[in-house]
C-alpha cells in the first residue's frame, strides 16, 4: 500500500496535537459540569426528512446507506451537520423522562459535505450547552450561559495558552423595538443591511437603508447610530435612550442585555461587549445573540455563538424554548495545532521510562512499573534490553522526563540529577506527571 | 412533529446512563495513558476501496455521499467499521512523525450495517490500544497488553460494579506447533473445529476431525485432550508436554503464554485463564489472542478481544506488527444501562443548588454559586425564585445532594441537617462532590 493521503477538510493530529485536544476537551467538559449541565451524546445519524428540513443546509448533508442496500432501497438516514437538530429530536423523544429546565452539554463530531477551504472542515467537533424549558425558560438564562462560555474560555487562556476572547453580545428585541419604535414595519430587510456593517462601513450601510429600503435619511442615520454603539458596561443604554428611540419591545432588550453586561462584568471585567452592529443568527434566534471572538484572530470569525430561540421542538402541544452556545472546538484548534502554534511538551504520556539492563531482569522492570503506576504516575516500560545511554536517548525523543534504573534510582534527563529514590513512595514533580502545553 | 422513535442498533442512554459512560471512558482513557498510550483519533471515513479490502465484511459498510453529489459521481467514502483499519492507514500515512514501538490508544464510535438484534449494535463506541513496531516488535509486549486490560477491568469492578472479568489467552502458535508435531499439515480446519468446542462438547469435535478432516483417532484425541487443557497458572505447561508431542513452534508458543500467565498472575491472581480452545480470532492473528468474558454473563460472548498480529500494514518496504486489544464499550456497557443495572445516582452534575427566594436577589446567588464553583464544586442556580420547599423537591428530583439558602447556609436533604457555612470555604464529603455509581 502506497502512502495514504490525507483526505481534505478532515483534520487529523498527531499524538502532541491530540493530547491539546483532550486537554481542552476535559477543561471545557468540565467547566460544562461544573456549571450544572448533565452530559448526552446522541447517534451519529438523523432521518433525512428531519436533516432536510431548514432549506439552506441540504446541500451540505452527509447520506449514509448500505454498501449493498438493495435496488431501489431509499436513503434514510444522514449525518448530523449540528447537534441542535439532534439534540430537539432527543428532547421530543425522552421529554418524559427529563425534568426541565432540562440543560445539557453534548461534544460531538459533526459532518457538511461542503468543499473545503481554509477554516472550514467537514468533519468537526463541536461543544454545545442548553439550557431547555417546557413551555417557558425564564430570561436570566441568557444571562447564565455567557458564564460558561466565559469560565471556558479564561481557564484555556490561562491555563493552555489559548488567545483571550471578546465576547459580543446584542438583543434581536432591542434592536426589533428599536426599528419599530422609528416606524420600521419590516425590520428582517434592516437587518440583513446593517450584518455588512464591518465590511463595507457606517456610510454605505446608510446608503444601502435608504436606496434599498426607502428609509428617511433620519431613520438610516439613526439604525446606523445604534449600529455603532458598543460597551463593556451599562453606558451602552444610556447611549440608546440617547437616540430618542421609545418602544416596549425596545426597553425588555435593553434590560435583557445589560443584566447580562452587568453580571458578565462581575465574572471577569471587559471581557464581555454589547455590540449593537451584531446582526448574524438575528433571523435564527429570538433575543440575546452571542458571538465570540479570539483576539489576535478575529478574522477567523466567531469561533463560538449561540443565543436565546423560542422553539427549539415542538410535539404540537408543548414548545420547547430554549438559549444555548455552541463551541466550534474543531475551528479554534485545527488551526493552532496544525501550524505548531499549541502542542503538548511530549508525544506520550509517561512521565517515567523504567529502563531494562537485560531481558532477564525485565519481569522487575514490570513490578517497579507497576509500583509507580499504582500512584497514578504514567510510566512505561523500556521495550529493548539496552546501554544506559540508548534508554535516555529513547526517552528523550519522546520527551519523557524520568528514566528509571534498577529497583531504587531515577534520573531527571533534563537536569541529569540522578537520586535513589522507592517505587512504591517517589513522586515526580506535579507539573511533570502529565504532558503540559509547550507554546509554539 | 409527533414523539420520535428510537433507530433500532443506534444506543442512546439518557443522562444518568450517560454519567457512567463517561466515568467508564475516563478510567478506561486514564488508565491507558498510565501505561503510556498515547491518544489519536481518526476520522470517521475511509476511502471505500481500504475499507471493501477484507472480503468478509463489505456486506456491513456504511457508504456515505453528499445529498447533492452529482448523477455518476462515484461513492468513495464509508464509515470505518472497527479502529484497525483507519490505524493501519494512519500509521503508514504518519510513520516518518510516529516515534517506534508506537503505543496508541484511540476511543470512538465504529459503524456496521447489519441486522440489529440482542447485543449488535449499528452505531456502537471501541477503545483500542495497541503497540506497534517497525519491522519488528519483540514478543514481551504481548505480556504487557493484556495487564493494561486487567488494571481497566479491576478498576471497573472495583470502583463501578461491574462485573469481574475472566480473561481468556491462548496462543496460535502453540496450537499450530502441537498440530504439526502430530503430522498435521492443514491446521486452519483443525482450528475451525476446535472452534465448536464449547458448542457441541468434545466428543462430536473428535468425531468431525476424523470424519471431516480424516485425522487419525489418536491425532483427534490429542487436538480435543489439547482443548481440553485449561489453568490460571503455568500448569498447563506440564499438561501440554504430558501429551508426548514435540515441535519448535509449540515450545516457542508455550514459551510466550507460560511467560504471560506468570506475570499476569502477579499483577492479579486467578484473572486469567490460559485456555487452550480458544481458536476465534486465530486465522487473523498469528499468537497470542486474547479474550474477555464478564463473569455471570459469559454468554454476551467475549467483550474485548485482541492479540498479535504480523502485518498490521506495510508500504511494500517495512512491515509494522503489531499486539493490540479491544474494548467493546457499548457491548458491555449498553445492556447494563439499557436495563437499569448501572446508572449514576444524580442525573446532574451538581453536588449544590443555590435557591432563590425572590428574583430580586438573584445575582447575589449567582455570586455564591461562582463562590462555591471556584473549588471545583458543580453548582446551579435555582431557575425560579420560590419557597422553600419548593426548591428541595427541584433538588430532590434531580438527586442533587445539597442547598444552599442565603449566604451562609447549606442543607444536607438526604438527612435534613442545616448548618452555617461560608460559600468561599465549604467542601461536601468527597463522595458527594461528582455524581456516584448506583447500583440496580
Amino acid at each position: 500500500m502506497a502512502r495514504p493521503k490525507p483526505i481534505s477538510g478532515f483534520p487529523e493530529f498527531l499524538p502532541a496535537g491530540r493530547f491539546v485536544e483532550t486537554m481542552v476537551l476535559r477543561t471545557v467538559t468540565e467547566t460544562f459540569e461544573l456549571h450544572g449541565f448533565a452530559p448526552i451524546e446522541t447517534r451519529a445519524v438523523e432521518p433525512l426528512d428531519q436533516l432536510a428540513r431548514k432549506g439552506e443546509i441540504d446541500k451540505e448533508i452527509y447520506v449514509v446507506r448500505r454498501l449493498h442496500a438493495a435496488d431501489g432501497e431509499p436513503d434514510e438516514l444522514g449525518l448530523h451537520f449540528d447537534l441542535t437538530v439532534p439534540f430537539a429530536r432527543y428532547v421530543l423523544e425522552n421529554a418524559g423522562h427529563l425534568a426541565f429546565p432540562f440543560r445539557r452539554y453534548q461534544v460531538q463530531k459533526v459532518w457538511r459535505g461542503e468543499r473545503p477551504q481554509e477554516g472550514r472542515y467537514r468533519e468537526f467537533t463541536q461543544a454545545d450547552i442548553d439550557i431547555v424549558g417546557q413551555g417557558n425558560l425564564a430570561s436570566h438564562h441568557d444571562v447564565e450561559i455567557p458564564l460558561v462560555a466565559l469560565d471556558v474560555f479564561e481557564k484555556l487562556h490561562r491555563d493552555m495558552g489559548l488567545p483571550p476572547v471578546s465576547l459580543r453580545v446584542n438583543n434581536r428585541k432591542l434592536l426589533e423595538g428599536f426599528y419599530r419604535g422609528l416606524g420600521i414595519e419590516e425590520t428582517a430587510p434592516v437587518l440583513q443591511r446593517v450584518d455588512k456593517y464591518d465590511k463595507i462601513g457606517p456610510a454605505a450601510v446608510r446608503d444601502l437603508l435608504t436606496d434599498e429600503l426607502g428609509l428617511t435619511a433620519e431613520q438610516a442615520a439613526k439604525c446606523v447610530a445604534l449600529a455603532g454603539i458598543s460597551a463593556t458596561d451599562e453606558s451602552f443604554v444610556d447611549d440608546v435612550l440617547g437616540l430618542g428611540v421609545e418602544d416596549e419591545l425596545l426597553s425588555n432588550g435593553l434590560e435583557e442585555l445589560s443584566a447580562l453586561v452587568r453580571v458578565a462584568r462581575r465574572s471577569v471585567p471587559d471581557r464581555v461587549v454589547a455590540d449593537l452592529k451584531i446582526a448574524r443568527g438575528l433571523d435564527y434566534y429570538t433575543g440575546t445573540v452571542y458571538e465570540t471572538l479570539l483576539v489576535g484572530s478575529e478574522k477567523l470569525g466567531s469561533v463560538a455563538s449561540g443565543g436565546r430561540y423560542d422553539s427549539l421542538a415542538t410535539d404540537g402541544k408543548t414548545t420547547f424554548p430554549g438559549v444555548g452556545y455552541s463551541f466550534g472546538i474543531t475551528r479554534i484548534l485545527a488551526p493552532l495545532i496544525g501550524k505548531g502554534l499549541l502542542a503538548a511538551n511530549r508525544s506520550v504520556p509517561s512521565a517515567v521510562l523504567v529502563a531494562v539492563d537485560n531481558e532477564d531482569t525485565r519481569e522487575d522492570a514490570i513490578a517497579v512499573a507497576a509500583a509507580i503506576r499504582a500512584r497514578g504516575i504514567a510510566v512505561e516500560v523500556a521495550p529493548k534490553a539496552d546501554k544506559f545511554g540508548k534508554q535516555i536517548r529513547y526517552a528523550e525523543r519522546r520527551g519523557i522526563p524520568f528514566v528509571w534504573f534498577g529497583s531504587d534510582s531515577v534520573k531527571d534527563i533534563r537536569s541529569g540529577e540522578q537520586v535513589t529514590a522507592d517505587p512504591a513512595t517517589w513522586e515526580p514533580p506535579a507539573e511533570d506527571r502529565a504532558p503540559g502545553v509547550m507554546p509554539g
